[in-house]
Parts: C-alpha cells; structure tokens; sequence
C-alpha cells in the first residue's frame, strides 16, 4: 500500500489529521528524567521521555516526527535511543516520520535511505523529510522505497520566517515534480509528501492547487505563531491532505517544566491540540 | 584563527589543495577487514578502514572529508565510528570536514550545529558542509561558531548531472551572501566555504568572481568525470582558494578489492591524486 494511501487511513482511525513532534530539548525534559549530564545518561533521558510520549498520545494521534537532530547532538547514544524511539512508535501503531531534511547524490543518497527508511536498517521510518537542493535526481533512491510503502515529504515551503528569501525561487517547481510524481501512483494520496509551514498564508492555495494529491506536513503551529484558522486552508474538503505538527506544544509546559506527573500533563496538551485540530479541520470517517 | 586562514595554512605546509573523502562502502571495503556482516562489525571494519586511510595519508593531504550518510547506514554504531575517525584526523594533525548537508531551524538547526561542530559535542570537526535551502536564518546558528575557528561550506553548485536544474535559480544568490559573511571576516579567506563542483564548466569562473574570499570545497573530480583541467579554475593565481576531494579514487582500486596490503594501495593513489593536483593547481609556499 502506498505511503498517501497508509497515512489517509491512519488518520481516518485516529479521526485526526495530527502528528507530534519528538524534538527532546536536553533543558527542557522533565527533571525527574535527568539523572546525570553525561551524553549516554542524557540519551537514556531522551528515550525515556520520547517512549512516555508515544505510550500516552499513540491512541489519540496517527504520527510521530522525531526530529533526528536533538538525537544526534548526544552522539551514537543519541542515535541508539532514536533507534529504541521509532522501534517504540512502530510497535504503538503510530507511522513513524523521521524529520532529516536529509538529501545527497547518488550512492550517497542511497546510503540516507537506507539509513532511514529500510525496515532491516537500523531505523525503518515510515518516510522521511528530504532537501531537494541537489536536484531531482537526488531523491531517486528515496523513490525507489515508495514500493514498501514509504514516504518522502520534500521542503517546499517552510514555516521559518526567512524561508522564502531563497525557496521563492525553487517552491513552484519543486511542487510541481511532486505533484507528476503523485499522479503517477493512482491514488488518492501518493507517497510523495511536501513540507508546507503553517504560516505561509495566501501561498497555500496555490501550493495546494499545483499538488492535489499530496499530504502536505505543516509545521508551525502553535509555538511557531500558527493557529487552527492556518492550518484549515491546507486541508481539502474532506479533511485530508494536511498534518498539522505540534512538538514544544505538546511535550512541554509554556513556562517551566513538569513534575513527576508529566506524562498526564504531555497527554493533556495532545488532547487539547488533536481538539483545536479537529474543530478546525474535521475528517470525514 | 578563522576556519579560512586555518584551512589555507593547512594548505601551505603540505604543499597539496586536496581532500580525502571518507566514504566507507561496506561491499567495497579490503575483504580482510570484514570479519561479519552484522551491522556492528561493520562498522568496526569501517572505522579500521577510514584510521588506516588516516594514517598513510596525513603527511600528503591538509584535509579528510567524512560522508556522513555511509556511517549512518550503520544505526548508532556507524556513528560511533565516525566519532572515532573524527577523533583520529584531528590527532594525526588533518582539517576535517564533515560532509552531512544539513540543515533546519531555530533550535533544531542549533542542534545540528553543536551534533558536527562543537568541541564538546559528540564530533567536534572543523567544519560541515550544509544546504541553503531553509534560507539564509538558519545558517546562523552555525556562524556563531565561526568564532571558535569552525568552517561552513554551504552548497551552491554541486557536482552531480541534475544538479542545475533547481540550483540555477539561487546559487547566485546563495553565492552573494557567502561573499559578504566572508567580506566581513577580513581575512583573506572568510570561515564560509562554497560547495562547487569540478562539472560545473564556466559557472565556476562567474561564482568565482562572486566570491573572491571563499575556499571552494571541489567534488567530481576522478569518478564523476571531471580532471585536473576542470579543478584548475576554481583556483587563485596562488593556488589557493580551491580545495579538490578525491573518495573513491583514492580510497578503492577502479577494478576489484585491495588485498592484505591495501594501506600501501592507498597511498600510492593518494600519491598520484597529489601530484595531479599538484600539477594543474601549484600552490606557492
């Protein structure tokens, strides 16, 4: 089954169009986690706290995107508790998207997608998030993995506020590769996804009309300034088509940080988000 | 000292503008290092390689150029081994860049920063090749490590055939602002490196007058096509300014696999890859 097609259905169980984030700020976990400041005893923490929360939001929510940078600053523990990460999301039924803005050329590429999405390499990701800098011909070997069902969400337009300065000039066509790609697949959804920010405004129309059969993932809501009334333009009539990201959101208290009880309080947040979502951009079951 | 003037003095006392990629392949690697085919054997195997290749050639070449993405495909234990490559290139002495084209935002992109750059952090090398893609902000994390020595070749023209296809539009642009970072560092050559590759033809003259203070970081050159004819424009009158990678070349036999004595194959290629360079780009000590 197609990635489009796998990730139309998961949000039609869960009835969210939602994804949390895993973005685990070494500052910002909940003390009680925090034994010692070494890397490896940091990385336990990061695990410790990424698996709490898949284990009390993987009912309420389809996905999970951890972001691999907060792992790999703590090195190979880091990248061995982002392996016990997805393991844990994969094995709760969530689909797993590895946020990597990875890309490279030619045998290096593949490398990357082994390195992310093969289910016999070390990480097995559902998709993951690629640059399209290189070109085209750079996210080949990712394409090759559509075939097992994985899926690649290509930077379109991001959420940051300088983005546009260069992708201005790319963003169209980049969007129009992935939108021939997508029609090439059948489906409702293809596999092929694009990175669309929350706070692109009056682009996301048109972005939407260059890919009509593309989920776009939309980062930006919430901490980054985005509200529901954002996010409820990117979704088409029948409430599909956009994942709205929540990580600081829903992982941590807007001021200070959580108690022993943190993993009610992480639950608490995610019900607040997959409502606020689910007012804003309701999914047909 | 910034990355620019570390690099160029790098340069001088050995004489050769070059670069070895590291780029460890498992199916290409001397047979007699791969003793398993489990995924942490390999990446001992890799990491025996890449200190061995270390070892014959620090005395010829100023720089290694780790892949990222080859240790990657080797979960957590890849990435040890790459922290011990690392560690090895900064004892015998080499400039290390590690070649991950990276990139993201705000926090995440302060992330990456602290993962490739900082002395305290897991890998601590002396530079890191990134893409623009998330436009000119999210470089900044990494300039506030200029400070501290470090380098950022950021891509604008790579090697590979598509490579135009997107970049056309903004490798101008990216250009310009590498020129004017650098302008204000002063120095001869600033801390921000451009990624042109040898294929590029006439481009590499016109970028090369965009950013006369720049050291471009050259791929292509031997297995993807372009000679030493190609690499000589990158350069200064002093021979300066273009620094040339050679991977495969130097690393595997064009035919079938080094045997027992693959350290004394390895640099017999390294030898030839120098006197190449050495003849199109005559650097004055």
């Amino acid at each position: 089954m197609n990635f489009g097609t796998r990730l139309t259905e998961r949000v039609r169980a869960t009835g969210s169009p939602t994804c949390v984030g895993l973005d685990p700020h070494i500052d910002k976990l909940p003390p009680v986690l925090v034994r010692e400041t070494e890397r490896a005893a940091l990385a336990v923490a990061a695990s410790e706290f990424c698996r709490g929360v898949i284990e009390v939001t993987a009912d309420l929510v389809p996905c999970v995107k951890p972001q691999i940078a907060f792992f790999e600053a703590l090195g190979s523990h880091g990248v061995a508790a982002l392996e016990e990460v997805v393991a844990a999301a994969r094995d709760a039924g969530m689909l797993v998207i590895l946020d990597a803005k990875r890309n490279d050329i030619g045998s290096t590429a593949e490398a990357y997608a082994r390195a992310t999405l093969d289910d016999d390499g070390p990480l097995g990701a559902d998709a993951v998030t690629l640059s399209p800098y290189l070109g085209p011909e750079s996210l080949e070997p990712f394409a090759r993995r559509a075939e097992s069902g994985k899926g690649m969400f290509v930077l379109v337009r991001t959420s940051n506020p300088g983005a546009g300065v260069w992708q201005r000039h790319v963003a169209p066509e980049v969007a129009d590769w992935i939108a021939a790609r997508n029609a090439e697949s059948g489906a409702p959804f293809g596999p092929w996804g694009a990175v669309v920010g929350a706070t692109v405004g009056d682009e996301s129309a048109a972005l939407r009309e260059r890919m009509p059969r593309t989920w776009f993932l939309v980062p930006g809501y919430g901490a980054q300034g985005a509200g529901s009334d954002d996010v409820r333009r990117h979704a088409d009539a029948e409430g599909l088509g956009a994942l709205v990201v929540s990580a600081r959101g829903v992982l941590y208290p807007s001021g200070g940080q959580d108690g022993t009880d943190w993993k009610s309080q992480v639950r608490a947040r995610a019900q607040a988000f997959v409502e606020d979502i689910g007012t804003a951009i309701p999914v047909v079951r």
